[in-house]
């Protein structure tokens, strides 16, 4: 685990994103209308994404624990596919990239969980950075 | 969460892939020859998904708990894209695909964590599920 | 911790409750009505509870790890007040009435966490075991 | 989760209380005496408090992680009543309300796991917080 | 993680040891007297204790989660020698001796935690297997 | 828990150590030559220490949760007897020496995790603090 005792407390934000696609139009439905048969997808996979946020450093041996000072998922729609965002912010001396991935990562699964009955086809795509600010680096995807 | 009671145990396995594309081929060598700072990167993702997998209940709200009885860890270099495969085998009421497809978004998140201070340009892609067998109904990705 | 090893799987079945009181009807409308700022209380909570319920044992220092079959969460609003019903099965040598209970209680706390920026009243009640069956005695409770 | 990154770090305690409710003198006997098979009720059930405490934000989504600087837990024999008192100290940007009636609760939880063996009537009542310091807003329960 | 899905259920048992060595017998006085700061050592020792042998699989990666159905705490001591002895039993394919050592482990660090404000000279020593029933191989220790 | 809320920061550091000793000079050679059946001794072991330091006050019911800002593992061969070093250091109002003494016992016990198929005398010894700094009183062992 890398030494980090000499670097500054900054103000430290991360986004990421995971593509969650589903196989069919049916799918998009029932989620939106909250008929799918093991719950409210999005509230329970944001619950299970704020959690997994939390417990990224339990999961990853060389990931500092930092106080995770706030986490936002928001969700968006585009035909079959839906774009899972996930912000976190610290104020610390080491960056959010990874803890805003595993977030992302864990919405996406809770989402395959909760409809693998009712589809048989999803995928989970792109788990990546968006966008950093904060420490040496900022950053923006390009494609973004 | 769903009632399995009533479920008999079987055998059942799942494999789940994840791929890790990095930016050049300077971080496959810095793999293979274990010069990346961190630490030898294919053993320590590795036991980072053999926990992995075991703590997929803790961060699945419907997930049950069950006993992982095989999990297998597999990485397949192609040109600038590693493929993590993860295999994971149970005897119980319900199968093991999502326990397979977490544990290969941590062997992938990991690999991204140590390999970050190297190569800024990493991406994760198609989580899912290559083959599962036992249970009701068997399955296998007709591209694999 | 109790020596189990002799004793033979059967299934087990435990409902624990957990009331929790709100000072106002704006509460139990903005939990109705899904305005409640930090989201959906109520699956929210569900999540919370499904993943307590599982974490028993890491709280318990007495309580024998143990697959969780079922669980199942309601929610009956009477008045100013809310019954958290949690329902917990498993086919195993020891019962689940701990397990309900701590669902409840988290489900419960849950709840707390998230209307404590608009109601400052709230308080917990009555966490106790409603029903078990299985094992060597089933248990009614008289008054429910 | 709420956004805490503007905010500033103050001294903040919580004491939260749970109200053990037992069938019989016998029961509190036997606490007393630590006659109970499953061994010394009130010092096994501090260590679960202790640790329960600490894993307030992994059972909770919204809940902050946080730098818990002290916890004390006291118990009170009222007649077949034990009254739990948490008390938890940090200084962070948010309070420890839920951390200190998690605490409470876990604590209850285990007596109750403890002692079921030797009495089966057992009621886990009045999970609340009693008194918090700290932040924008104090608070003394006025029943107290 | 070794493939175990051939293997057949059989009772198994495992007893570790851990020896805590205190520097000066007013640290075993204060044990024995309970007037630790902290509390009680070997009863708080022992609920952490309990927690740790169910938390092995947590923390080591190849180790089979596994259905602890006994965990038993017991302490000797022999002038400033503290012997922790932890038994440990399944029935399931596997052993439980690292489930046993790991249980010592924790217990000895827990009271090296609890005593090092009042004896800075503790040490650890000694955690092995002493013996070992169930699996293709018996196991005694030959200088128990 | 002791109450440091009026503590001030420091830089502290804490290396502590354990012994691995082995029964044969073939389980040294599989070790170096990396072909214990279960994958690379000393670069999983690594990851198991690094998640098992920031684990300690989940096992631990009086230690402080408190930022990990590094920790360091290093092995030392010296005939049948592996040397287990880990140091870990925080900017924190306590100290790391139970940090630093449970993670060399997480390394040591995957040691013996992952070499008991090939050698079935391993024992673990000397788990204890060599060295710390900061906080009110620095410690050097003597005989180190």
């Amino acid at each position: 685990m890398v030494d980090i005792t000499h670097k500054s407390n900054t103000l430290r934000t991360a986004i990421a994103q995971a593509i969650v696609k589903v196989s069919s139009q049916e799918t998009i439905d029932a989620i939106q209308n909250k008929t799918v048969p093991k719950g409210d997808v999005f509230a329970m996979s944001k619950a299970a994404g704020l959690l997994g946020v939390k417990k990224t450093p339990d999961l990853l041996p060389d990931c500092h624990p930092l106080p995770i000072e706030y986490t936002g998922i928001e969700y968006k729609i585009d035909g079959l596919e839906i774009k899972v965002l996930v912000t976190v912010k610290t104020i610390y001396k080491t960056g959010v990239e990874v803890e805003a991935m595993h977030g992302a990562s864990v919405v996406a699964l809770n989402m395959y969980d909760m409809l693998k009955p009712i589809d048989k086809g999803i995928e989970l795509h792109h788990i990546k950075l968006l966008e950093k600010t904060g420490g040496k680096s900022s950053f923006k995807d390009k494609f973004r």
